[in-house]
Order: structure tokens, then sequence, then C-alpha cells
């Protein structure tokens, strides 16, 4: 999406064919800092010190990260070593392994001399296939907004939580590619953008998606959505996922159970916008079977930003001898969630309705 | 309440029977900043600039400025003056109002010669009337942790939002009372205490007080009780109030509702403590009825907190185009709250429930 004016995507090659170009994010909101990618061990500390983030955009850094080891030694051992060298960055991250199995079944058969080829054209078609996704789950959640905005005068007001925006993916984010494409088709919109304490990826990332974008919005606490929507300023909430369950349960940020609730209790209608790798066919109840990563307490006692003299620093908020607690993400029960926007189309969030979007996982699942 | 083993009021009169000490509550949690108050315009200023904060100890501080006054000058225009100009610091706060006209009551039929002493007994009155109270909400709130205690191993996990600690009345505080008092009792307690965005009350004071008390606490982000909640790991919350109607709405710091959701769609008992005069009578339905004060965008954008070289700063969080919206409180629903803890019992947060328990108040509304 645009940055004063100008489109980018999270990732791309530079002309020089050889030269991968990322946005250090940990740098975002204050500084936008373009970042050359010319080795594979570049593109490991890429991901592993979350300059990239976001499961589809960490998939194709490792992806352009094999193509870089290409150039410098196609060898089988090379390859091997930089499968290893990437997947240790995040080991938890699905979308990195998938992204280096599939780097590696399509250059392991060829000879060495055609890898370098190979690879950055298979790094470059990972990145179009994801730009692909998002921008159709983006076609099929705008109908959303424009049902909205037929029915009523003036923005339609969208409330979104943490960042599931084009940072965290190639292009177009998944909850902010149908408000990209309301703008797109003229649709006068307005977001509401969680901070998301306590990493503030809202603050961070979505704020400055939206203010890069020249989308009309405005930062709000966690606490203040529940309030907006009981006066009627909200007209529709998406948020994304980390992992939505085969009966529709959805595993995201922590404090979005709280915004759905809020949504229910007030009649707000409530999407969540997932590409459908991000189903777990073989959870059903993901309050009783997620495990919920709980993070460092710094996050909670300790919050970042950029002082008066334009230094970012870390200031602590609590009392020395106050611990904190991080639980990182949190699951929105599927009775709270109105549908499930995906590539496909927008599926009820229930066993049947994921059922019938996709008869062949769901069948597989059974098995 | 005790700071480092010693027992504190947040306000006091100095063994010299003439300097008024206050906590300047503004650097907590990290400094301790105890500051004598010797004249009128010093109390005035500690309104002013929020060195005291919370309703019930405004009140005290501005009785205890017509004392200062009546040092300096005991005559009728000192009295009138002392009144206008303490009023003035706070315009919209009920108790500074109630406390000012009560000391004027007080003084203004006695000598100019018998003032001084008066409005010290007076002053020092009102701070035991406003200890009594809470520790009666305590004692009656108590009973619902030893209930928990009774039927569980462990301790009893309590949340709170905000601070609604004894920093913000004179002792005790209204939603922490039965936790200070189930602590005194022997009962195991464990306090869950939400940051409270933007202006981090929890972080800063509740904290502070659990931590100073030596009452097993953790810090979490406002986004985290649904999750806990959801998992077992709350058994009561219990919050204070601003203003409650008559048929037992709740208008408290911003994100209560979300929390009365959470506990409500998850079985645990919420409840709201406080002193019956914030039982606004004339008002029925909180949401329709009560206007929201809207605050300072840079609440949101911006955070305070100590870094690493000690120096306490503000940095910023949002992009310098990203505007902020800051609805300071929220009004959560009756239906959702399990009780309203006062100092005379706990009625049921209902019309019915309220008249019973304070049937002169409701009768008086009804005419």
């Amino acid at each position: 999406m645009k940055v004063n004016g100008i489109p980018y995507r999270s990732i791309w090659l530079d002309p020089d064919g050889r030269t991968v170009r990322i946005i250090d994010q940990t740098r975002l909101p204050h500084d936008f800092p373009v970042v050359g990618l010319r080795t594979m061990q570049e593109a490991a500390t890429a991901i592993r010190d979350m300059w990239v983030r976001g499961a589809p955009l960490i998939g194709a850094t490792a992806a352009y990260g094999i193509a870089l080891q290409m150039v410098e030694d196609a060898s089988d051992g090379a390859l091997d070593h930089a499968c290893a060298v990437l997947h240790a960055t995040r080991p938890t991250a699905i979308n990195l392994r998938w992204a280096l199995d599939d780097m590696r079944a399509v250059l392991a058969p060829l000879p060495p001399g055609e890898r370098r080829a190979a690879a950055f054209a298979r790094a470059a078609a990972i990145c179009d296939e994801d730009v692909e996704i998002n921008r159709r789950i983006g076609e099929h959640g705008v109908a959303l907004i424009e049902a909205i905005a037929a029915r009523k005068p003036g923005p339609v007001n969208i409330l979104t939580h943490c960042n599931a925006g084009w940072l965290a993916t190639v292009d177009w984010g998944t909850a902010t590619s149908p408000i990209y494409q309301a703008v797109e088709r003229g649709i006068e919109v307005h977001v509401w953008v969680d901070e998301t304490r306590p990493r503030n990826q809202g603050a961070h990332l979505t704020s400055w998606e939206m203010a890069s974008h020249g989308i009309p919005h405005h930062l709000i606490v966690d606490n203040a959505g529940g309030h907006l929507m009981q006066h009627g300023q909200v007209d529709l909430c998406i948020v994304g996922t980390d992992r939505t369950t085969a009966r529709g349960d959805v595993c995201n940020k922590i404090g979005t159970y709280l915004k759905a609730l809020a949504a229910h209790d007030n009649g707000v209608p409530f999407y969540v916008a997932l590409p459908s790798p991000t189903i777990d066919w073989r959870v059903q109840d993901g309050v009783a079977e997620i495990p919920i990563e709980e993070r460092s307490a710094e996050e909670v006692t300790q919050v970042w930003g950029r002082d008066a003299q334009g230094q970012v620093r870390q200031v602590r908020i609590a009392p020395e001898a106050t611990p904190g607690a991080n639980p990182a993400f949190d699951v929105t029960p599927a009775r709270l969630v109105t549908g499930l926007i995906t590539e496909r189309g927008i599926a009820p969030a229930s066993a049947e309705g994921l059922a019938a979007m996709f008869p062949e996982h769901a069948a597989r699942a059974a098995e």
C-alpha cells in the first residue's frame, strides 16, 4: 500500500535483481528505514530480530533468504545449511517452515547451476500468491463495508485490533484489505485503531499504515472500544487471526475476545479475516485446546516510544517491586464471530460453515 | 495502609498541629514524596496540579485548605476567598463542593477567634468519616472473599481496574478495602491489576499500593482479563465507580464495561464498591443519560514512565500524523453487575435493591 503517495510492498526485489528490500519494522512508526538484504545471513537476522514480522512476510523473507544463499553457493550442502539457519530464527512460525519446505522441493531436484534463477522466481511467486490471497480477502470483505455505506450517511466506522495489515503480509493485509479496497472504491471509511498493549502494534504499525495511506483514523486505548460500540460509533469490527479452529474459534492477539464480547452485546458485526492456511483443522475447541504463549513481563511493565528529543527509548510504567503477567493471545469463541472472511468468501464461524467452504480440508481432517 | 511497613493515610496533620501532609501522587510509583502544606494556596495547588486525586481525598484536602486559611486570616472575607479559590481548582468535583459547603456551615456562625480550632477539628472529622465509610465497605466486601476462600484451595484471585485504592480516599480505598481486610484476616489473596490505559492508574498507583503493603499481585494489560477469566484465573472482580445511577448502572474508568462483559460471560462475580454519596438518584439509564468526558488525545498518544537512567519522561507511541480519541469513562449496565458494596451492605444492582438499602434517598428522588 502507499507511503507518502508511493505504493510499497513489505518485501521486494531491487531492480538489480540481487538485493532484497524490506522495511525495518522495529523502527516504525518513528522512522521508515528500507533495508537491503544481500546474504542469507542478513535475511536470517531480519527474521530473528523481527525487522520483519507477520506469518506471510516471515515466509516470504525466508524464501528470499534461500535465493540469496543460491547466489553465493548453490550446492546441496549450502541449501541444507540455509534451510537450517533460517528455520532456527523463529522455530515455531508455521509459514517459515512451509516456505522453506516449498523452496527446497523446487530447488533440490535442479542442478546447482539452475538453482539461483529458480529460487528468485519461486520466492517472487510466493510473494505474489500471498498478495493475491489477501486481495481476494479484501474483495469479499469490502462487500460488508459497501452494504453499510449504502444504508447510512457519513463514514463507515471500522474497529480493528493489533496489526493485521500489509506490514504483516506482503501487501493489502488481511483485516485491512477490505478497508483499502473500500477506499479504492471511493467509500468513506474511518478506522478506530486499538493501541494493542502490550506490544502496541496498533499504535506503532496500524496507525502508521493508515496515516501513510491517508485513511482517516483515530488511535484509541484498548479500553475504549466497548464505550464506542455502546454509542453507535462502530459499524463493523474486522480483526486478523493467528489460528482458527475447525469450528471457527479464533485465536488472535490478547484482547480480541473483549472486543468480540462488546460487539455481540451491542449488535455490531464482528468479522475475522484470514487466509485459509491459518485454519487448524485438527483443533475444535480453541479455549480448551490452544496453549497460549506467555511472553516476557517486561512487555507489560515497559513501554517503547519517542521522547521529546526524538530519541526512541523504553520507559518503565510500574514500580520495581511489581511483577507483570503477559498472556499474548486469547481465544474468541465462534459464537461471538459473525463471519470468517477468507480468500474463497465469507464463511459462517462454525464447523459446518468452514467445512462447506473448504470441503477438501474438512474431509481430510475427519479421516 | 502500609508503605515499607509503616501505616499511612493519604492526608494527615503533622504533630505540629499546623502542617498538613500529603503524598505528591504525580510522582508515584517512581518516587514517594511526602509534601507539607502550610497555606491555603498550597492546598489549592495540590488539588489543581493533581498531587492529590480521588473524590474523597480532594474533599479532605479542601477542608484542610480552609483550616490553613483560618491560621492566617479567620475573617469572613478570608473564608469566602478560600472557598472560591479552592472551588476553582477542580470545579466539577462533587466532593470538593460538598466539603467546602460543610466547612463554611461549621465556621461561618463562629466568631473568627474560634474558627481555627474548629476548622482543624472539622477537617479531621471529615477524614475520619471517610475512613469509617471505607472501612465498612471493606467489612461487607471481605465476606465475599472469605466465602471464596472457604470453598477453594490457594489464593483468592481478584481483578481490579483503575485505582479505587487508599490513595484515592483517606484510607482503605473503596474497591481495595475488602482486599486489605482479607489480608488482615489472614486470607490468601492475589490481585490482578489492570494497567488502565490511558492514564495508567493501575500500573502507577494500584500496583504501588499492593507492592507497598506487601500484597501478592501482577500487573496485566487491560486486554488480558478476559483470557484470565476464561481459564478460571479470576475468582472475583471488584472495581470502584465515579457515579452510580438509581437503577445500578455504573460509570467508571474507561474499560470497566469490557471487564464486566467478560465476567458475565464466564460466571465470574463482578462487584462495584462505592460510598453511597456517589449514587446519583436523579439518573436512571447510565448509558443514555451520563455524558462521558472526552480528555486530551495526548493521554493516548503519549505514555509516562521512568527511563533506564531513572528520569521520568513522556514518550510518544504513535506516528505524528495519527490523532487520538480519548473517552475517559464508560457505563457498565446494571445487568452485568453482581452487586454494589456500600457502607450499609451489599445491594443488588437494581432500582429495587438500591431503594431498599437507601429508602430515604430513593423516596426523596421520587418526589
